[in-house]
């Protein structure tokens, strides 16, 4: 397909929006909402490495915007708009485009962001798509890793571990689970979740690669220590069906990584506002450690022990 | 190289911005400025199609930043941060990237914007290099492609077909020289004439693809005719040494791409605002011809004859 085609059949569908400019300027202009901050990130899906070849072209289109959207979530900020950065191989082809922007327009239409601009570039070996996501925030009022506090309590929402599970079920290591394979091909941005931590959590971050390296992260970030208890690791129920109750079995889930929910610190103090936020969110929020004085992260086992895993999840680019 | 040093040793130390948050957490905060509209954009260069993988990195970084700030600058805004989504290979070893973050730092120096956050990714067969850049315009008045009236005098910044000529010298088709090699590596985004032709000009573009295809796209969008002359054609005088007195030289020059200069269009009561935006932003700003009612692009060669050249820039995707 001609990127022109492209643009003008299959793209310029999706940036309704006045801020997009229908496309047809050199970039998009937004007036910027009053007293709020802007947010903007930026992540890369490319094929072969973030998703399989094989995966429905809706779903890679779902994931790039979802796991950017995520980002925002983990800052408390709401989508405001998106860039997209496509290029692309001779696989992609008409039917492979089709495909994607329908799936970006829904997963557009469902967290109710605008396409505003971007490019699209073909003759690429492989795919690789970029997305940048521009999220808004009360002045000030931007979560961050660093912020968490000794005393803090330490939650996480969802489920861990699915994702991993959808991952092997994908390539054909496990059996099928549409539930699990859904986790990891559509995650969910904890964006309502995420809006209701600001002035709530003292730390967040979005767990992509694996509850235990991520929440080590969050620790060093605070300058704090963090006690997690492997026991409290929320699973949903078609994961906890292929979990033994054994410590290996809990942290091969709590370091699979893709999970794109929310880690977060708040005062005990403040419980009864996270139990009020869960139900307003619609969204299991599970306590499973707390926040104390130190450095580094302490995992006490199934049966209360202290464990130290080989690995805590993905370290880029080892 | 892995990700992690090259984030922690090379990418940090460009992103000092406070709103970039030491790249330590999942997105970047930036207050927004009062009475401002943000623009966006976002461009991708891809290694063996934008760039040659014989060129230097320093230039590469270079001209990343700069397409996408010509970008800005067509729609008359100021830089405010950058994004950066880093797909890379085997190829951009740790000298590559040592040099193509080097690059990077003066092109940010030299426009003075931040380094804001993004992502990199390795284990590409080749690289491809994701920017979106971030400006401010005063609330109301970005330009556009769209705003040219009948009777309009029609504009371009600096020297036309510089940039195709250096293609030629980089791939060793044509002599050296090195004016003309740095207009095709190191392109100038025109961000203070831009910012100056807010209020003052009809409509505005960069010219990526070629003057002539881009003329006719500022028309399309406009919905009017432009009338284009081709004997005011400005030409560098390492340009003109190699170009005959010809139409077909002078088409050649005018369809060549990678200029970056902008094309303008401007009321012609306005013509010494023009000039002093020239002498103020010390640039030559050429009138190149004019805005008429119908539609489509009409050329006159030089002895004033309409011509009609076989192509008139690049067509993406053909």
């Amino acid at each position: 397909m001609r990127e022109r085609t492209l643009i003008d059949r299959l793209l310029k569908p999706l940036a309704g929006h006045p801020a997009a400019r229908g496309l047809a300027d050199d970039a998009a202009v937004l007036a910027p909402p009053l007293g709020r901050d802007l947010v903007f990130t930026h992540d890369v899906l490319a094929c072969g490495i973030h998703y399989l070849p094989a995966d429905p072209a809706s779903d890679i289109a779902w994931k790039l915007l979802a796991v950017n959207l995520s980002d925002l979530a983990a800052m408390g900020a709401r989508p405001v708009g998106v860039l997209m950065g496509l290029a692309l191989s001779a696989t992609e082809d008409e039917a492979w485009l089709t495909a994607f922007t329908g799936g970006l327009k829904r997963a557009l239409d469902r967290w109710e962001v605008p396409l505003l601009g971007g490019d699209t570039v073909t003759g690429l070996d492989r795919a690789v798509l970029g997305l940048t996501a521009i999220g808004q925030v009360p002045a000030g009022g931007a979560l961050a890793r660093g912020g968490a506090k000794p005393g803090d309590d330490l939650y996480v929402t969802g489920t861990i571990g699915d994702a991993g599970l959808g991952l092997a079920i994908a390539k054909g290591e496990a059996p099928a689970d549409k539930f699990l394979l859904n986790r990891f091909r559509r995650p969910e941005p904890r964006l309502a979740t995420g809006a209701g931590l600001v002035g709530l959590a003292s730390a967040a971050m979005d767990v992509s690669d694996g509850l235990l390296i991520d929440a080590e992260r969050l620790a060093a970030a605070s300058g704090v220590a963090v006690d997690l208890d492997l026991a409290a690791l929320p699973l949903s129920d078609a994961a906890a069906a292929r979990t033994a109750r054994s410590n290996e079995a809990l942290v091969e889930r709590a370091t699979a990584g893709d999970d794109y929910e929310l880690l977060f610190a708040v005062a005990p103090v403040r419980a009864a506002e996270v139990a009020t936020l869960a139900e307003a969110s619609r969204l299991r929020l599970t306590r499973i450690g707390a926040v104390a004085e130190g450095k580094g992260l302490k995992i006490a086992g199934i049966d209360g022990e202290t464990i130290r895993p080989s690995r805590l999840g993905y370290e880029h680019g080892t």
